[in-house]
């Protein structure tokens, strides 16, 4: 019963029997083997995006901070929620590749930003002139960090008060997948067709070892996207193997196929657990993330059954003890049915209500 | 006949083997599983450095410059050779992570750098006070860049030279097993016993997808290079990958016996080539890497053969016909014993002399 | 009846004259001469503490800057208000020159943070680990941004919390003078004494033409906060003209009585304004800056008459006009009082109430 | 007796009789007061470039790196001159504004870069696609730091290597007015007209107490320049006693004629000293520094007689007492003619020849 993250599960049968087929011989270093054009040609036809600028990264953090820092001059600021991934959970990273950039933080709702509040905060950032930071790209993730979803109208929506005021939009896919099979669209819907301008396309959380895309939509910073990622240290001398990966996954749509997997047992859990009378969830789980209040017995219960999960507030003991914890719990791909109806089943055993 | 690179070729199938196995079940992200832990302790194992801080990231670049990052302050210099891999091929990277430090290069001799001339070199440094950068980190290459090996009592030399000033020693160890192997001594006497501090410790070159360790061998600033390979975007959220590449290799000697191979193959070339009337190499190979001065004839042949290797300098057409290429070949752990004399056949074949 | 800024006045005529004295014969360069040793000695007097590290720039932003890249790692975050001059003034040079440091803000009560505030948000850092930057400095404005002053007591609580998680507590000075005035108290008890580690001891506001001190009370990072200072190129060769204008500033108490005219015009125009019907003070005006809800129609009155100031939100037209403006005023030390009377008059004259 | 260097004199009585001027009343901040525009104006005047972008700042330090880091990525590496001040005492400040870009030596000669030695070594830099640094701009140092001046040929055939590979010509110009008056052409034929992009334009070391210009002849990137000043900490609230300085050093060619004095004395210098058997100038003087190799005896009887130079090699006590020493002297603008021929006299008086 291991709910406590998306990259602890493993990968993908068919990426490992990739991998064993792409460890035959020698290829060219460097990203220029056939294996990583085919790969990178994969994901254009995916987004229907034939110019596109695709280079495979390691980490999540490498793909957003070497694409933020191609978007965004020193001197000026990033736009993002203010539980963003990129502001909590990269050690200052995206600070870091862009020479000290700040990110300028906006309230989210359920774990979105709306367009209103970050018209609200870029224009706040405006009468400074030379002496505040300048305006820089916007980043939003996908799905959010709370599991929630941005429909295709409130992507536009955002991606209309970046053209306001001549900004490019970032999406942090780190769970892109996920919100694709929610929404039922196409890749290039969710992304360039609703104004998004780069992309951190994300594979590890969704049955890869380790490989995420960075991508501009756009041809026009193609170079400095790969000397970035150069100098970040992310350019892989066998990158094939980065390759053998990503190219099973965005074929016979697998990304979409695992990531639909992972949302169905997420909904599974939330259906599950919402018939416990003292279980409430924290944000309406619309990809394969749920929050939830849960009772200390509940709590106890499956920590004692060897349940894992992330506490997010609260401790078991040493508090008020009729405070419900707040608990994060994350469906990989390759959780089976059967654990996420024993997991409920613990729980609803131990509910006191 | 493939001798491009040492990164062009296969992962070693012990390798390959141990991925599969790790890719069972769940397994606690970011470095934090048994199989990270048991991964570190066996590398601690073999360097006999129960203290030293281990992480392992992809490669090589980031190795380097999350180590130089957390030895060198942005006002020093990093000490060097003029044809050091920091210097020549890492896009700035380490003057991007140690967030602006300099590289002053010393002369080498055959690749490698002289007690005499770094000592030279860094009291040039002293006179400019405030004004001059101050003295950072000497970094060696072991296996060197042109193939060549520093012993045991010039890598003592060397450090006798930093302990002089009060400067940490760096060693490149991207071929660290090659010249390891070479030498015929251990992990520790070719690294901290001999005064190195810190290393990075190359696996992609010798039969990993992309694994590399940095290793500081004293514990003080352990919890800085884990911020740091962190904020460099060199955390993986499934790094049990990594270990699961790294164990094997650490284990059995694997790490060695591939080096070996190689160097054996490498020794066989040279014999081979030096058999050849117009052939000189350029550096005495003591690795895994030659350089060699090629008749233009026996290069058109190796050529037209579809054998793959660097021309260092020189082209085939357009300069005086009577000057030999420069040309690098590199054996990879995996390269047959057979291909190496077909190619020196090709080669002996086209001989002009 | 210039209240723009208190950087838009004249220097004061003792500094003038000292820089003539100055401008005779030759000096050591880059702060080697006697006439600095002596302006740095006499900082350390009148601070009581002869350990301190002393430095003179020619900015704010490079004194915080500066001291906040000596105190802060890369991989940290420095507490502040969110109105802080180093998060909205500076155009990411913290985040610069500290390379990609982040700022964590807290948010503030009548421009100060409190204890409370700032121990939740520094406790609120805590639970990440690697992923979340590691909590740095703390940075508090005295006099703030908003005209208030912390008591000596609020400057102790704070510098508590600081100890209690171990950090240090910098303090940007900018206009220490007038709070140093306003509390009656010695510099020491406003600095050091209440456990303030760093300080950015402002000058210009103050009557010299360009010179902030950067303070490090404790001896440990002297030689860093120089080599920082030379690398963000804030080293003068003719240092001793910033030495001959501080020398005279903290001679015979010239920087407080500069700072109580200053402070005593603003507590005239307090009152003066104050007894207007329809205006109201937005913070206590405490030293020298006021934050005033003026009618539209006192505004109209002033700006016709040429009085210089900035409206801090609002505009004259295309708004409704019941709505008051915010209007921030500022007194420099030579802002005769016949002026202010005068402004008074003005606004009382045009009051609608 | 001061020749140790031209930033050890006063500034010249014009310039503090403007800044006196300028002392009086109440004035915009940050360089938006009538001065300041009169003074960039002037400046625009001068060089004959109504187009141009001009900022001041108070080091040359900071003129030289806000420009680089304005032309150069941080993938890119400068080339510069071996003996140039932006690599040798500025304590990696190009290194650190530009975000961790490099700098790449091309061998002086004289103190001065030939086109041939440039292009080799921009050629040589070409070969490793996104594994070296990207080729960024030129710097060259006018007068050089040897005390000799490129000829506007020279100027122009460097210009030509630039175009030929599409790189941007920075002119470090800390003694160009020297230069300048060397070589009795016009500001504009010494900089655009020759080639020049970018100049930072020295003031302190010519007769003013602290100001350099930063100018981009171009108006591309005028108003990055501005935001990497004020992120740079070098946008003065006061500027006006910055643009007080210019004003003044520009009007009536008095930075022209300063330099000719100090370029005079530095002749007169080299003649009598060349009229002394052990005497031998290092390089041929050809504005106001002089490099000379010098009898002990001579250093020994200047040095008791209380001149002041640098020794730039060698020392009094401890060495071969039939070595020359080699000296460098730098004369002021304000040196009187009575002290260099008081110097040449104490030499000559002391010469063992």
């Amino acid at each position: 019963m291991h709910f406590a993250s998306d990259n602890s599960g493993p990968a993908h049968p068919e990426v490992m029997e990739s991998l064993l087929r792409a460890n035959a011989g020698y290829a060219m270093p460097y990203g220029k083997s056939d294996l990583d054009a085919e790969a990178q040609g994969k994901l254009r036809e995916v987004f229907e995006a034939p110019e596109a600028a695709v280079h495979f990264v390691a980490t999540g953090t490498a793909a957003n901070s070497i694409i933020l820092a191609t978007l965004c001059a020193p001197f000026e600021t990033v736009f993002c929620s203010d539980v963003a991934h990129i502001h909590e959970d990269e050690c200052n990273a995206p600070e870091f590749f862009s020479g000290g950039a700040k990110l300028t933080l906006v309230p989210h709702e359920n774990g979105k930003i709306t367009p209103e509040a970050l018209r609200a905060v870029v224009s706040a950032e405006e009468s400074r002139g030379v002496h505040g930071p300048q305006r820089g790209p916007v980043s939003i993730t996908q799905a959010s960090e709370k599991g929630t979803v941005y429909t295709l109208a409130e992507i536009r929506a955002i991606s209309e008060v970046c053209r306001e005021f001549g900004l490019p939009l970032h999406m942090d896919g780190a769970r892109f997948a996920n919100a694709c099979a929610r929404l039922g669209c196409t890749a290039a819907e969710m992304s360039w067709k609703s104004g998004v301008d780069a992309l951190s396309f994300g594979g590890t959380k969704n049955g890869l070892m380790g490989v995420e895309a960075a991508v501009l939509f756009g041809p026009a910073k193609a170079w400095e996207l790969e000397l970035r990622r150069k100098r970040g240290a992310h350019l892989f001398s066998k990158n094939r193997y980065l390759s053998a990966q990503m190219l099973p996954y965005l074929s016979n749509d697998l990304w979409l196929h695992s990531a639909a997997k992972a949302n169905e047992r997420c909904a599974e859990l939330t259906r599950g657990l919402s018939q416990i009378a003292g279980t409430r969830m924290a944000f309406q789980p619309e990809a394969n993330i749920l929050f939830a209040h849960l009772p200390r017995a509940v709590h106890k219960a499956l920590h004692e059954a060897g349940a894992q999960y992330y506490l997010w507030s609260g401790e078991l003991e040493g508090e008020d003890p009729r405070e419900p914890l707040l608990a994060r719990m994350v469906c990989d791909w390759s959780i089976p049915r059967e654990k996420v109806a024993a997991f409920v089943d613990i729980a609803r055993a131990a509910d006191p209500g």
